[in-house]
């Protein structure tokens, strides 16, 4: 065997200590598949002091975790402080010109300055591993980038927040809403303090730039994102959705479309009888389309200690066994000049629940509104009459939309006299 | 760019034709992902003058398959012939043995043979990629093997036929019997003329094997797989899963247990919410469970021209980027001397659908008989009283049960005066 691989380890948080623990307990197993040991030299975090439980004998202790970078007794860094920039970035970067191959769990930090990143380590001839950034430890970098290697991608999408997954999975099986779902989520460790990173969509988006990013070889886009999260998400349209053969899960999709590609982050309705509806709970999924292979899902843990430092180990074991792709799976010099597409461009079909008083006149004022936006309507459902001048659930699914029109036809509803709020609009994922 | 990868194929069937066609209509993207040219330069099949319909321009027609291996114009063999002995293995030692690395789809070789091919493959340092032997183009190989290396897999298992699950979802869709959905699948050409190698269970064997092989590192060890098609699946327990909130699926599973690894494939029930459950018609799904990971599922096509073509030349990318990694992960000296345990030690609750006739002390009989095996009950389910004298549905759900009672147990109900046949048996498969 060859002469061990030495890990130099920024952060001990969830991740660190789970990657600290998996390479001290399965360290033999390891060693088997990666063709020689990889062992922990030196470890870093914010605060020494901090009471860990961690198998931390025999490595180094570094205040400055940049310093890993010029460590002589370092053959590779695992980035896993997180955020896009401060030490992380600048750790990454040290390591890349020093020479060293790179591990991170950082979605944040590639989502933003991922090409950037991709081209100085292709200068300096140094591997970037990525596989803990999206999904946890579902090793999706690795199917998009190597195993469908052979397709011209067409749509990738997924359920890429947990506790968006976890909260609307509470909401459907008990009924109950957002806000509560969300406090007991907090309660029990699912959700933090501040959900906002997750709830409204931000990190979905993060791990979404990353994968367009290497499924259609194109530079990192974040910007281009659409982002909208669950906080709009009401019990009574998880009801609805059922009765029309849905469920509601928060997507991340990427897609190519005639315009460029699209990447959006919001609530979707997705068939109900479909594999992803029912992946529940904190899980993840990730679907992939090749223009070979066809549709591929891939289902996992998206967070945690162990799933996450499964996804870094295994990168430490393709670093040690030399091979580690190009980032984008290509040469930066091969990512494709595709625009984005804008949101306003976006083509499928709408699901719209009404907040309208029932007073005659209003659904004639609504259907002259769509047709005059060229909003063909499939199905309508008015579950019960209301009082006079009460408000009454009206639900419609329409057929195939393009965004900017649905938009204007919204305010256009909205401002209707009879409106008491406006109206709530899901977009349906067709599979 | 470096020089070419120069391909020789030995197969121009579904699979070989679908190859032929991405090599030629992505020639571009693969190259830019392979960092060099994939080039057909030469291909075999058994009858030239066939009409084929591909672009075979510029590839040299070999009569014998097996001169692929000497010849000087190949690089690398591709093996898409199938058949455990024969040309495909005679092609097989003669490549690895001239040193040329080998791609195949064919598992009832590796199934039989992996072992020692691997060993050869080892000692000429040349690699063996077969991705596209388990699960068409879902990269599962390359999960366990890489995405998944840190982790101890405890199980492993998954829907491995499509023919098998496009009867049993037609099955539970149409309420129809199993020879008439047979009699329709073969007339798509979804299952072939004499379906037995799918329909018994033999097809996704040779599969469990390769994959068990890779996921526990153990030698493959086909003739330890217990083996049962979906030839006994009556509609009556498809009506009965859906009613105890199961379905139905022909499953593959390898498991590390107390006593050693269980292999088996037989018709298996699952929770209905599960996602395996929603996974239907000629899909394939693959979970595997590890003990930092946690579960992970993988979905898609597993069979058909483009998925599998998308594996192959996934496995020929990573042969011209030089990172194909043992054929079980580790080196041959490293394979475990773990026990198979004998489907006799195989333990699990059970669904048993009794062919009594409804006379008094029937029922008594049966629990006698279950006490006397130490099986206890955990539902039992009579829909309605028949007539005195004739045959009842009656169906039990067991607790966790050793397979060796159960057998003892369905033996004796089978002998009772009242039963008019054995009992019909499906296993409960536990998420």
């Amino acid at each position: 065997m060859s002469a061990p691989l030495r890990v130099g380890l920024a952060g001990l948080g969830t991740v660190g200590g789970g990657v600290v623990r998996l390479l001290a307990e399965h360290a033999d197993l390891i060693a088997e598949r990666a063709g020689r040991s990889i062992v922990l030299a030196a470890a870093s975090a914010r605060d020494k002091a901090r009471k860990r439980d961690l198998p931390l004998d025999g490595a180094r202790w570094v205040d400055d975790a940049v310093s890993l970078a010029a460590a002589s007794d370092v053959d590779v860094v695992v980035e896993v402080i997180g955020g896009a920039e401060g030490v992380a970035k600048t750790l990454t970067e040290a390591a890349i010109v020093a020479g060293k191959p790179l591990v991170t769990a950082n979605k944040a930090m590639l989502a933003l300055h991922g090409t950037a990143l991709a081209r100085l380590a292709e200068a300096k001839g140094v591997p970037i591993a990525c596989e803990a950034a999206v999904a946890g430890g579902i090793p999706i970098v690795k199917a998009l980038r190597e195993g469908l290697a052979a397709n011209r991608i067409s749509r990738v999408f997924g359920i890429l927040n947990g506790t968006c997954n976890y909260i609307l999975t509470q909401m459907q099986t008990s009924g109950r809403g957002f806000a509560d779902v969300l406090s007991e989520a907090q309660a029990l460790g699912y959700a933090e303090a501040d959900p906002s990173f997750d709830v409204d969509g931000i990190d979905a988006a993060h791990k979404l730039a990353v994968l367009a990013g290497i499924a259609f070889n194109r530079p990192m886009d974040f910007s281009a994102v659409h982002i909208e999260g669950i906080r709009a998400v009401e019990a009574v349209d998880i009801e609805y959705a059922r009765d029309l053969g849905y469920r509601i899960k928060l997507l991340a999709i990427a897609r190519r479309t005639a315009t460029g590609i699209e990447q959006r982050v919001h609530p979707c309705m997705v068939a109900a009888d479909s594999a992803i509806a029912h992946v529940d709970g904190v899980f993840n999924a990730v679907v992939a389309e090749g223009d070979f292979v066809d549709r591929t899902m891939y289902v996992g843990r998206g967070a945690g200690a162990g799933p996450t430092a499964s996804a870094v180990v295994a990168d430490l074991i393709d670093v040690a066994r030399g091979r580690v792709p190009p980032l984008f799976g290509v040469g930066i010099a091969r990512l494709a000049d595709i625009p984005a597409s804008p949101m306003r461009r976006h083509v499928g079909p709408y699901y719209v629940r009404l907040n309208v008083l029932d007073r005659p006149g209003v659904i004639a004022d609504v259907a002259a509104i769509l047709r005059d936006e060229n909003i063909s309507i499939e199905s309508m459902l008015q579950r019960a009459r209301a009082l006079s001048g009460e408000a009454v659930p009206v639900v419609l699914v329409t057929h195939e939309t393009e965004e900017a029109a649905m938009q204007r036809a919204l305010s256009a509803i909205a401002g209707l006299p009879a409106s008491i709020a406006a109206p709530c609009m899901i977009r349906i994922e067709q599979l």
